[in-house]
């Protein structure tokens, strides 16, 4: 049973903090063995790539074998169905439009001083997209990591996707087909994140490495940023609807249990100002587990991290969620728009009863790699401003050099940084020289 | 001596490939001892902190002691001379002008399915700023960390200083008035970023953390990435000047000086179409050494690090400037801007013979926290956007979930995900319903 709380209960503070802190992830302690392995590529690139996957994926590959060939791709790519095929390219066409308005502008400018300042953004030459092996393995996931990268002008995008006995999923290929994805090779865990990062003898490296993955690969991200750049390290997915009795109790139980048979740690809150609409709720997310295919896994998430919060009114519901700082947030009150003004830390919201969260993993274009584990008070969803980097330009005339150079060769010198000084110096010395 | 390199040796690139991957720093590690005080930190709050400050700034502190109160700010700020408080005031206005035009677009459209989409940027609540005691005090990193902070508009600013054997530099205090820090501790080392992290009874924890720090301060903010946002570790620094025989060697020199004088660990290169021109630099540089004051520090690192490269024309020292990816690239060349045409990752140009770098680490307006060690490859350097967080919005129709729902029902079906699919075909039954 999930935890039932009302904000005019007498330890409800309490419960709601206990709610917020709580930990629903144990993760293994991999690091020393993701160590050994990333030492072991750096070490002997390829052959340590193909040992270990031998290992650990039970598939013998030499490194030719490693890429997995156009002809590979066509051939799983033509068994996709029709369906499935439409599906997929309408969400690839409809994130690719979403990402396309996030580009940013150059700027460049003369301010008073006759100082030109202003800065440029620019692609990374080289991504890599980690791609889970398995039942984890989701064509969804590829487009939205893939598809920003190739908006923002990445160069080249590989792929890693390990193949357990040497099985790929067909719509993971043709995700990467859709969105651009240049090469393909069929290598995983923290192996193939070294391999990214530091190169080898068939992987030319990359500069940046986004996409989900295990214990494994989150810890081989942590270990390679600096040499690389890296995305969010994603915990288990949640999700909070606010929701009035103006709902139907069973579309806001599918709504939770969308993230809840994510996985047994994944977290799903109703927040209502109706204790019994969330009662009612309640138990149409008991009906339906009762034949909800990943029951086991959704019963458990439901019931160990599950809550039902009954608040006193809706600008109540916003302050509260304003503190869990959601990864995904459904309104389904009478006016989202407004209740939304009051929303200052979320992933994603979903507007009104008729955006269930789902829409938002596939096809409703903004990116569904979102902030968890109340991260989203301090950073973003993947965009493509992950994959684009910001250089800042200035250039000085004598003219302006004589008016704000002055003051830098005052500050340098507080700091005791001569040389600084004596850089500025040296010109103004000139621009003064009769 | 620093070393000469020609692109034209027919060792050139295994040299080049030496000082591209060259070690200049060995941090020690400290890891372990952070997590200690980080746990004592979190288990003892203000006992720990002032514990902890005795031991490493030889400081006694009651809790009550530990915030610098608003009289001794101006107490001390009024001793500050006006040739630097009008300088800093500058620099300032400047950075907050340049930080301002950053501050990116919300958006929000309705597409041709009819589903209205778009984001909006938000600020972080609160955001701590680490600031180093003692020699490394930089009033100048103060402003580029705080103002982007409060263009962005963060509602709390803390910052912490240590105050070894009570000491604390004025203008630190004077760059915090001027930048609009709300609260001012005299606190460091990886104490302060624990206590920022996670809040004492005294610090009210903050969710974004910046600033530079030694080996303890990098350990701790790695340490509490997640619970809280970080900026990047930065290494030590480096500059590149691409010069062509047209510039006083005088010039070229300081400005190589500027960046070796920071840190033994720092790098200055400089790449020139002009041998003859390159040996002057050198010579200019080793006139310079004898008298300046860091000449200790600078002299090592130019010894060490320093490098001078001379190619057979520009576009061959943009095609090696890509590959250095330098934190901060001068162009003292006579078209600066076409050159900076061709230059794909740097964090900073600087354009043209009358722009040194130290422009840019005081009063340009850019900041000049910039990505170290080739990670301006796939990063940027701080700005406004460091202080926001974008939230993602959808809103449907019943009509726009008629067109694109069903998609979203066939992937959820291909990744197994039956909630997923339930809650968007939920909807889709109530429409179809006649």
């Amino acid at each position: 049973m999930p935890q039932f709380l009302a904000t005019t209960d007498a330890d409800f503070e309490t419960r709601f903090q206990a709610l917020l802190t709580m930990k629903r992830e144990d993760a293994p302690d991999v690091d020393e063995a993701v160590a050994a392995i990333i030492a072991d590529v750096r070490a002997r690139g390829d052959a340590a790539v193909t040992e270990l996957t031998a290992r650990f994926d039970r598939l013998e590959l030499t490194p030719d074998r490693m890429r997995v060939t156009e002809d590979e791709i066509e051939e799983a790519v033509a068994r996709v169905p029709e369906a499935e095929r439409d599906a997929l390219t309408l969400a690839a066409d409809r994130i690719r439009a979403y990402h396309a308005r996030q580009m940013p502008e150059d700027a460049r400018w003369t301010d008073e001083a006759g100082a030109t300042l202003g800065w440029r953004w620019g692609a990374v030459d080289a991504a890599g997209l980690y791609v889970p092996g398995g039942l984890a393995s989701y064509p969804s996931s590829v487009l939205m990591n893939a598809v920003p990268a190739r908006v923002a002008g990445v160069r080249r995008l590989v792929m890693c996707v390990p193949a357990p006995d040497g099985v790929l999923n067909p719509l993971v290929l043709l995700a990467a087909q859709l969105s651009g994805v240049d090469e393909v090779y069929r290598i995983g865990g923290a192996q193939a994140v070294a391999a990214m990062a530091y190169g080898t003898e068939t992987i030319a490296s990359v500069d940046k490495i986004t996409g989900p993955g295990n214990a494994y690969v989150a810890a081989a991200k942590r270990r390679v940023f600096g040499r690389v750049g890296i995305d969010m390290i994603a915990g288990p997915s949640e999700i909070l609807v606010i929701a009035d009795a103006e709902n139907d109790p069973d579309w806001i139980a599918v709504d939770l249990l969308s993230q809840a048979e994510h996985d047994e740690s994944a977290q799903s809150i109703l927040i209502t100002d109706d204790a019994v609409f969330g009662r009612a709720v309640a138990a149409a997310v008991d009906a339906r587990l009762e034949t909800l295919e990943r029951r086991a896994i959704a019963g458990a998430s439901w019931r160990d991290f599950g809550a039902v919060v009954t608040v006193r009114d809706l600008t109540e519901a916003a302050t509260l969620s304003n503190r869990i700082a959601p990864e995904h947030l459904e309104l389904a009150v009478a006016e989202p728009d407004a209740l939304a003004e009051r929303i200052t830390h979320a992933g994603a919201i979903f507007l009104g009863q008729w955006t269930p969260e789902a829409i938002g993993d596939y096809i409703g274009g903004p990116n569904h790699v979102l902030p968890t584990a109340r991260s989203a008070r301090f950073s973003s969803g993947l965009s493509v401003m992950d994959f684009l980097k910001r250089t800042t330009l200035a250039r000085m005339t004598p003219e302006s050099l004589r008016a704000i150079g002055p003051a830098a060769v005052t500050l340098a010198g507080s700091e005791s940084l001569e040389a600084h000084g004596l850089s500025v110096q040296a010109r103004l010395d000139r621009l003064n020289r009769p």
